[in-house]
């Protein structure tokens, strides 16, 4: 049966309220519209975006929705005017798009496109401010202009990165965030140097992408903190030199740290969405040029602070949005490093469930010994 | 007289106690030990930090003390070991030392030397932990390892920078601490580049500064914000293009700063010391690559705050101390720019006194039409 240019009917996982169980319904998929592609989604991972929207926390959430940003797919059609990707191209939808001609694209100073952003944003595609997902015609919201939970998705072209086909869709559908965004906190953001002092704080996905990204950087020392101590034996796999679980000292862990470093550390990265790590992150960076680099993202309406004598004294306080990597231009390009084996990959994927498992996916993220979970999205 | 190996008892105006009129003493000022600098100063000017300090505000003020942390002067006599300056040469105390031995100097990354920090702060000399000032046999404290306040100094060898004899001192005297702040602050620290945008928020002297050195970095548009509408006139020959005055708006200040420039400003310089500023400049940079510079000193315990949201979205959050200048290497730089006229230094002297009139010079330093005093040290 040709499915292009017909509606598709396939299972997703659709969030119909917040911190309700995903339900799998038959959803019908619109398609692709001007510069837009739609995707047969094969594999996706979930990913702490998704848990936070679904969990009603995000003011900005809308429901019902299909969450997923994580994933890996075919293209199996493409609208008017998509130049860059054919029916049958292996693919990552991400989430940060690459238009090349906006004002953000062009600076050559930032990954964070402003082209369909005004979309993504709400819920819609751009060229008609509706959705492509519907049940029985009520309209469900898509997802950071990805929405990978479902069998197929339909995404605007500039968020679009064409891949090498030789490469498992199951296991570089992780190169859609967690993993490059760690790698480029390092090599894009902070731009560590070799012999520098490196401090993690929080060793999940993120964590350890870091702590790998600082190792390839040629980092001395490399210094992982978590609460939870079981995550140490992994961590050393990623690069992680040295543990400090702040819940063994008495001292704010901030201290512990420019004690174990004489001064401080050259680059800190915050891989948790704490706040008072974040603050904590920035002040055991060493004085005089020491580089704070917030990765996780904080629940919404919470402040970051520190006395300005921190940056007074030298201190750089930054973040991280995708790792600064441009989607569709580098993440083919860390697709390949993954074929060469310059980058881990498959090491994350702790986990392998269906789509039909999601709720159960879902539970799983708040268990230490999980990394990624991958979905196999078709049965 | 040959004042060589000897105390010279000369006028010095001393902070007896916190927020009472300084008084004009007549001082003891031990010769120079080991590594130290004997100093005839001949003008000072005054500066926030003096004013801090004596405020009784600052919780790392010591009482009695000297204050003065921006003149110039001629060396006196040398101490043991000392080999860049010899007795007559015209030099600039500077309370940035530079050792070039250090951790902090060999790193190339920072001009916070760390060399006699742990005695500048606590208002003694390095090679013996006391001071060289006394009235009476009763020691009265360093500050900032400058105390300019007074005929004669002992500054540490490393905090000395040697000028060109034929720079008039009643003028460079600034080039120790406000006008290398805002210029170092764009030159070195943001490292503005042409074409940008920026915004300053504060129109003193360290604020002009940073509007002359935009100008000469190449600032496109170069905007002012004052809650003193009277200081645009100067501001616009320092090279501030547009003036905004927060008492005009209703909006927050970030706001009409980003809906004045389409998104936001390249470079933000907040060079006031109000943590609030601070947060509105760092608020009104540019999403995905705006940077902000925080130069003006808050009081002590205040704290800065923001949504972390801001920095994972691109914006970078810095501080500068004497605008990153590495003083002995740099300041005689800027002595000879000012000779080649390639900075301003003049404009910034608004009045003119004597050190018996300080007291006044402290009055003048709370009224809008000042910018820097510049007191004559000897009659
Ligand atoms: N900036 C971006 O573009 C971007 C992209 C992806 C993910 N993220 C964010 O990165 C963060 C990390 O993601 P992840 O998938 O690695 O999460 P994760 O939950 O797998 O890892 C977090 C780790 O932090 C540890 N932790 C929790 N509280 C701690 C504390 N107080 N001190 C020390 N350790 C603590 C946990 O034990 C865990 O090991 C999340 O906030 C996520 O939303 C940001
Ligand atoms: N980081 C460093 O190394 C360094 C060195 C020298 C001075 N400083 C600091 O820089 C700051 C500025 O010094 P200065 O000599 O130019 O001071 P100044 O008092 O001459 O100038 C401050 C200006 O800010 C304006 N202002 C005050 N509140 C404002 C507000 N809420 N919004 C907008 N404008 C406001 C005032 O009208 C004034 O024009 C001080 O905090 C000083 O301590 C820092
Ligand atoms: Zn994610
Ligand atoms: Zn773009
Ligand atoms: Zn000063
Ligand atoms: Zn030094």
């Amino acid at each position: 049966m040709a499915t292009p240019g017909q509606v598709i009917t396939c299972k997703a996982a659709v969030a119909w309220e917040p911190n309700k169980p995903l339900v799998i319904e038959d959803v019908q998929v619109a398609p692709p519209q001007v510069g837009e592609v739609r995707i047969k989604i094969l594999f996706t991972a979930l990913c702490h975006t998704d848990a936070y929207t679904w969990s009603g926390k995000d003011p900005e959430g809308l429901f019902p929705c299909i969450l997923g940003h994580e994933a890996a797919g075919v293209v199996e059609s493409i609208g008017e005017g998509v130049t860059e990707v054919q029916p049958g191209d292996h693919v990552i939808p991400c989430y940060q798009a690459e238009c090349r001609e906006c004002k953000f694209c062009k600076s050559g100073k930032t990954n964070l496109c402003g082209k369909v952003r005004s979309a993504t944003g709400v819920g819609v595609m751009l060229s008609d401010r509706k959705s492509r997902f519907s049940i029985n015609g009520k309209p469900i919201y898509h997802f950071m202009g990805t929405s990978t939970f479902s069998q197929y998705t339909v995404v605007h072209d500039v968020s679009v990165a064409k891949i090498d086909p030789k490469a498992p869709l199951e296991k570089v559908c992780l190169l859609g965030c967690g993993v490059p965004t760690g790698l480029g906190a390092v090599w894009n953001t902070a731009k560590v140097e070799s012999g520098s002092i490196v401090a993690i704080f929080g060793l999940g996905t993120v964590g350890l992408a870091v702590a790998e990204g600082a190792k390839t950087a040629g980092a001395s020392r490399i210094i992982g903190i978590d609460i939870d101590s079981k995550k140490f034996d992994t961590a050393k796999k990623f690069g992680v030199t040295e543990f400090v679980n702040p819940k063994d000292h008495e001292k704010p862990i901030q201290q512990v740290i420019v004690d174990l470093t004489d001064g401080g550390v050259d680059y800190s990265f915050e891989c948790i969405g704490n706040v008072s790590v974040m603050r904590a992150a920035l002040e055991c960076c060493h004085k005089g040029w020491g580089t704070s680099v917030i990765v996780g993202v904080a629940a919404s309406g919470q402040e970051i602070s520190t006395r300005p004598f921190q940056l007074v004294t030298g201190r750089v306080w930054k973040g991280t949005a995708f790792g600064g990597f441009k989607s569709r231009s580098q993440v083919p390009w860390l697709v390949e490093k993954y074929l060469k084996k310059e980058i881990k990959v498959d090491e994350y994927i702790t986990h392998n469930l269906t789509l039909g498992e999601i709720n159960e996916a879902f539970h799983l993220m708040h268990e230490g010994g999980c990394l990624r979970c991958v979905l196999k999205v078709h049965e």
